[in-house]
């Protein structure tokens, strides 16, 4: 539900009613992976204001499996989080990981290393990059899989495009993706969770309006754009989001999959996005990066310069690790691997960003968004 | 400061006053080796009821060094703890990881293997487990680097004695402990800092006995029991105390360290201990050996049996982990090495060991310790 829209912009604020509470828009969405957003609580999690968070189907399919997490009736009684959740189709981890070990970044025994991923119009077989097992999905197995996970929000299986691509062969897998977007459509879920389909098209202007107009007229919960993580650049994005927006339906919530750097998170509520999910402030959190207000948005705590530093990672951050910690501590943390390390940054960042997302959401209503992003970036 | 003494048996309820608040005795005291309970963070230590926890001189003093820690005025500013601190002498640091060293267990580079440790009646050289970097620590210089640290509780220097050891040996370390405990005297501390001289000698009833008369006689703020913890058997551990305990003084805190199993708790509060530190309630929580009130104590959460198993660790604690988390979901996050597997872990080890030291002070008061001891073990 659009509550607001900028006028100057297409940026929108809104409101996505949900079983498990109400999600304002444009919302970041952290990443847990494996059920847990790594280090944090889900009291955490509330007390950073996290809204919603994002599971990836593949890896709870593979620990502990739905059959476990079906004993509980779902991810959210398996967690324990009474919030909102999202899980995706597996489709992008499938390809992923497939693509890695194809580059040689994961390692198989060399007898299980072929065929990495093997599409047909039915499905996609895969192998496990745990220990080798093949696998095979289809959309309708993936939202079944999906239905037992529970979550509020769900995605349609689409056949993930690397980059750079041909014309012909993202043509044929974004036309694939359409197919099996109607077939995700046929299976039965549960009354409460809202089915997104994904538009690709990868960097082509007619296959990504294509792709956005047989979305849009389907009957989907909403539209998520996938595709735009994956070794594309900032402009590439940009381009994007202008070919697709313009034929997506103004009342379903629009999702874009896998994009929240600092200046991302400005251009791609500009041009009209809702929500997005992002690994970047966990991930770099963990990685000793932590996001300040200043023009490179993080420093690297864990340098030498930071060891005596007695002030908070940010001056005008209220949230509980700046309020309580040093630059010093944090540093020492890491320099000796600490558990704690990896949590305090962790916070940090979400909280950092559900805070400048909050502000996003008010600088909307207020009608002054684009003076909002133009004092930060 | 002694407040009831059990009728039946050697077991004290006291106060230890400090200028960062008062512990209530018997206490347990975490181990925060690298100047962090590792993945804790204070604001739990806090909710867990953590009345003090136990900083590692050897440590900290390698990383991130006393010049940094001393830049923030001591520990309780560089980690943002406001209770109370205690700190070791570095001894038991230096000589067991030049004995891990000797056995194997721990490897440097091969030029850097020897010496270990080397002890002359001046001090003792050894070589950091990090970089092989020869350092000298004396009497003298582990009260100035504990005066640097700011704790409320420290450590004159021991020479820790290995087991097996002949009686020549412990006989010469042990009087040479009495003899460097005289030299920490001579160091001038921060105002509030309780020093403890500690007892040595072995399994050797007389040594025992001397050592307990020679560091009673001493103007120490308190006693120390060490060597308890290297390799003797919990029978050993009583005979220690049998031997030791009637040559100390009444009006001074006891400290045992480095154990702090559940039978042990029982065992050495009934000898009249009053504090008590040890890695083991932490560290086991890490390897995913939950405490539970059963027969063997532990249950290992990792075990495939608790995959489904929605009910909590302990069904009795009412602590954060347990009023929120299934053995299911800790059993996932161990399984796919998450790390919030080792923080729920760590933190319900802790507040159960709290609560029922809680209530062993309680039953104390009351007058009915060995009653409590009977119906726990």
């Amino acid at each position: 539900m659009v509550l607001k829209k900028d006028g100057k912009s297409q940026a929108r604020a809104g409101l996505i009613k949900t079983v498990h509470g109400e999600i304002e828009t444009p919302a970041f969405v952290p990443v847990g992976t494996q059920a847990t957003v790594k280090s944090l609580s889900n009291r955490d999690l509330e007390d950073i204001g996290v809204q919603i968070f994002f599971v990836n189907t593949y890896h709870v399919y593979l620990r502990p499996g739905l059959q476990t997490v079906g004993c509980f009736g779902g991810l959210h009684q398996f967690i324990g989080w009474k919030g909102p959740l999202i899980t995706d189709s597996a489709g992008f981890q499938i390809f992923s990981l497939g693509e890695g070990r194809r580059q040689g970044r994961l390692k198989l025994r060399e007898e299980q290393d072929v065929p990495l991923v093997r599409i047909t119009e039915e499905g996609v077989t895969f192998r496990s990059h745990l220990d080798g097992k093949e696998h095979f999905f289809t959309p309708e197995s993936s939202i079944e899989a999906q239905v037992v996970l529970g979550a509020d929000i769900i995605f349609a299986l689409d056949e993930c495009i690397y980059y750079p691509a041909t014309f012909e062969y993202v043509k044929m897998a974004t036309e694939r993706t359409g197919r099996w977007a109607e077939r995700c459509l046929t299976v039965s879920r549960r009354d409460y969770q809202a089915l997104y389909g994904v538009i690709q098209g990868g960097v082509f202007e007619n296959l990504r309006q294509a792709s956005a107009r047989d979305i849009s007229r389907l009957p989907f919960g909403g539209i998520a754009i996938g595709g735009v993580s994956v070794g594309e650049s900032k402009k590439e994005m940009e381009l994007v989001l202008d070919w697709v927006v313009p034929h997506l339906p103004e009342d379903k919530p629009r999702h874009l999959l896998g994009v929240g750097e600092i200046d991302d998170i400005f251009t791609l509520v500009e041009k009209g996005v809702d929500t997005f999910d992002c690994v970047m402030p966990t991930r770099l959190g963990r990685m000793g990066h932590v996001l300040v207000h200043s023009s490179k948005w993080t420093l690297d705590i864990t340098k030498s310069q930071y060891a005596k530093d007695a002030t908070p990672i940010d001056e005008n951050c209220r949230c509980f690790v700046c309020q309580n910690y040093t630059r010093a501590y944090i540093n020492h943390l890491f320099r000796v691997k600490e558990l704690l390390a990896y949590r305090l940054a962790t916070y940090h960042n979400l909280y950092f960003l559900e805070k400048l997302v909050e502000k996003i959401r008010f600088s909307i209503k207020e009608g002054n968004f684009l003076d909002f992003k133009k004092e930060w970036l």
